[in-house]
């Protein structure tokens, strides 16, 4: 039977291959996506959500379009250094056809869950703005999601965006703070597995052997990222950040969880954002979540490479 | 022609005099109540809207529920100490016969500003927490408010709840914050104000010269207030802080209002949740509100204690 | 009898005031200056202070070369924009003749307080590095220290470096905190009361009326030091900040004076170096410094302008 | 030749076995002690230091106490915890006969280091409140000090006081932060390091086998450690933190060092203490420091045992 799923995105790049590995993935049943600010502005997000599920033959999936600014601190959009100015790279996705849902994305996953408490996984692979928010509106939520994957965090890693912080974390720092501390069951997927996957230049010529729409955009849109990560972090490749959290689903034993009490700096102060694990139990303090410390990264981008060469394209 | 408002609350005695007076007074019109956790629990602060418009023979005025936790630190509900353990002192209000309407007072909002754009105002004598999440969700209600007066916040004056930080701002200063600059046009009542507003044990005497339920509310509910302020901050009487809010439509003269450049610190640390205007301009930024930095509060006493008066209960 | 006090000093226009203030005041004993970077380099403002007392006909008195770095942040010198590059506005005092003392600041204040203790009162008119620094150093200077009356903070005022923060306080956040909290007995003059006093032009005209070259030297030192408060402030005149320190010895009765709980933001946000008082007493803490709140400024300008007149030059 | 070094210490029974590694290794000229409060108050760190020289027949070698008091927060000295009331643990050191230097510690390291500038090293393995403080008295002190070995951080690692900060650099944030950006050469030995350095049970039975009131020493210092280790962190042994730095003289081969820009976190948030690198370069700023991420424990552990079984005691 397979996992019926929710992804709260910001696409992004690599949440256009987390959407594609969804619709790959016998074991998964991708339900719906709802948008926020985050790599990109919400209304790019929204976009480009509908146009990647278009070009993926996947229309038929709901997309509710949230929030445009994060919780408290001004949106940084910062990504679009990395993901482009639409956010897609250099693919040129056209305009989509299909629209979004009436509801607001708060209250679309507050609905969703609430109809069918515990049947519906939600993984956030951007801002946890939305997540966040529903909780605030509707506590009743925490205890209807059947489990969260979060994309997010640096715990033994250096962060990305600042010397100790994740993107997605710190561009929403209280709202990670909220989600962190709701009691929702959650996987962490923090930038310590993540960057041991690295999708190669090798591994993208391989994909485009075939002749597919879908990996001609896997390569359009993963060329200026990888040239970011070749240029910044003297790398060949591009880290599969987002596709990593169904890992949980699709090959969990290429990770290496471990129960942890994690929180997350809000002070405002140089740590603002950092996600931080008490690995001594310091302040002996029950866990509140599990943590991908290592994952055997080859091992997943073979079977991200292999599904989605397994897709067929619009 | 009369002001049209909604007051988001967190009843509390003081919200309860706000009530009546708003009620007492022709220049308004009270359109709704939206309640949310501050003084007391979301629950309890519900009921009491409900049961201060039975007794005043208001339960027409609809009443949406808002939020029962702030929008990023655990709630605090300290206001017992002072408003007792219903939030309504010594006051035993009967079980309110109506109901709240089925909106999320977030919702509420949002709905009921963007159907009737500036044409209504809306006065906040609770956290925040309602009115930041309501622009957060729907960001297009900045525009749509026509005027937000605010009790709130402690400038020159020290705080109440810590030595720089007012109980409104401080319960959800990152509430505050985004309130603050979000652009709606701000009045601002601080404690530099509301504190030279106090309603003595003379003064509810003379409300109960005449016999009615409304002056016997007003007596029970502030007894226990006023022997709060007599121990700890030793003067007689209790200040009118709520209240305060609605001289800005009915004795705008009492109020002396300057436009300032105003913040609140969410760092975290010793100063969180202080109001603090740039008095210098050090930071050249343009005001983002009024703030009331002086009032004649006998005269705005006197005018409470002859409104109130005037009302008849149930 | 006079009283004995050494001033830690940035000299900076209204430092040099204070020594010729002190020097024209029959009730004040000048012990000693020593210096700290601030409003000015350390270099600048060991030279300023040995130049200002040369002027004064009193290089007999002991200068002490103190700290060139506050204890943790970088120097910031802003106090350049309005005391001139030298420090001393367009005066053009002559390379000073004397000679510093051999001792480091430090040691000069823990050795003259051990000595003699409780017989010596300290006036700071900069940061207090110096102070903090030999508290850490040797903390029996403590109890040695008859009072310490520290031109600093902003209670009630706002800020003048940032919306919260005065210089001298803001400059070393860190030392005024070791400061405050070290037992020390103090007198905190704050921004609140020396903005009250302003030396005017006319003042400084009518001072000039006898020729005397301490009148021309305050005429020349503050020209810039009025204009930048006229361009900036809008109004006519400086504010002499440091001299009224010594209001607490010439005429305390001009000084509104209340004991507080008194402490300074050091966590690094927006409120750093704010110095704020527990007026509600939220804290239940016993006071640790007297505050002047209020003063009668123009009857201290006034009078020193009549010391000042007083004094013969060199 | 052998390296001359100055060591500033807390002792702490790691701090005692650091004497005794330095004592015992040709390669190393121990120069001088200078104490500070830290895992004991001051009183008892300078005891222990006397006491544990004459232990080893090494009361020739000069101690200078220094700073009772961290340079801006209060002190915490909960190593007491760990270390024993006396801090060494269960061992009865006598009364030592020896006695101090007159001169401060912070003067004492100025007048040797500035008196022989790049001949000498500086190991600090307590908060570096001597080495900030003599920074900030004399900045010449920064280019006279041939390097520092601090012992310090949590880089990937866990903290051991909070979940992100070990006790030298909590203890003394501020001061590590001076440290740190003063432009001292600096090698850090972080818990990174430590934690894989464990003097086991066994290690101290073979070091007993040879009958020496040294053996018995560290026997009875490390009795409670080992315990405190056991009970909390589920490990047999006790990590030999401060004599790691002298791997850098002695066995700098077994070290992983590499070069990073280091900072501290002193915003007074949660990540108080935090010594972070920047992995990822994302401040673009150069190194500041050589960083042990890792090194060969158990070669350091029995190189250590062998030294230690070298030493004959008094």
């Amino acid at each position: 039977m397979s996992t019926r799923i929710i992804i709260d995105t910001d696409p992004g790049v690599d949440d256009a291959l987390t959407f594609l590995l969804a619709l790959a993935s016998p074991e998964i049943q991708l339900e719906a996506l709802t948008t926020v600010q985050g790599n990109v502005t919400l209304e790019k997000a929204t976009r480009n959500a509908l146009s990647v599920l278009e070009l993926a033959n996947a229309s038929h999936i709901p997309v509710a379009q949230g929030c445009s600014h994060p919780l408290v601190k001004s949106p940084h959009n910062s990504g679009e250094v990395i993901h482009g100015w639409s956010g897609m790279g250099q693919s040129n996705l056209p305009e989509p056809k299909s629209k979004i849902v009436d509801s607001h994305a708060i209250d679309y996953l507050i609905e969703r869950f609430l109809a069918e408490p515990n049947e519906i996984s939600l993984f956030t692979i951007g801002p946890l703005t939305n997540v966040a928010l529903a909780i605030r509106k509707e506590p009743r939520i925490v205890s209807a999601i059947r489990e969260l994957v979060i994309m997010g965090g640096a715990i033994r890693s250096g962060g990305n965006i600042t010397p100790l912080a994740e993107f997605n974390i710190h561009e929403d720092p209280h709202a990670a703070y909220v989600v962190f501390h709701s009691g929702i069951p959650i996987t962490l997927i923090p930038l310590d597995a993540t960057y041991k996957c690295l999708l190669t230049s090798a591994d993208v010529a391989r994909l485009n052997k075939i002749n597919s729409p879908i990996a001609r955009f896997v390569r359009d849109a993963t060329a200026d990222y990888m040239a970011f990560y070749k240029q910044y972090e003297g790398f060949d490749g591009c880290a599969l950040h987002d596709p990593l959290t169904l890992a949980a689903i699709i090959a969990p034993e290429l990770l290496t969880l471990a129960e942890h009490y994690v929180s997350v700096d809000i002070s405002g102060g140089v740590s603002t954002g950092k996600t931080f694990a008490d690995f001594m139990k310091v302040w002996k303090k029950p866990p509140n979540m599990r943590v991908a410390l290592d994952v055997k990264g080859r091992e997943f981008v073979e079977l991200f490479v292999e599904r989605i060469m397994s897709l067929r394209g619009a």
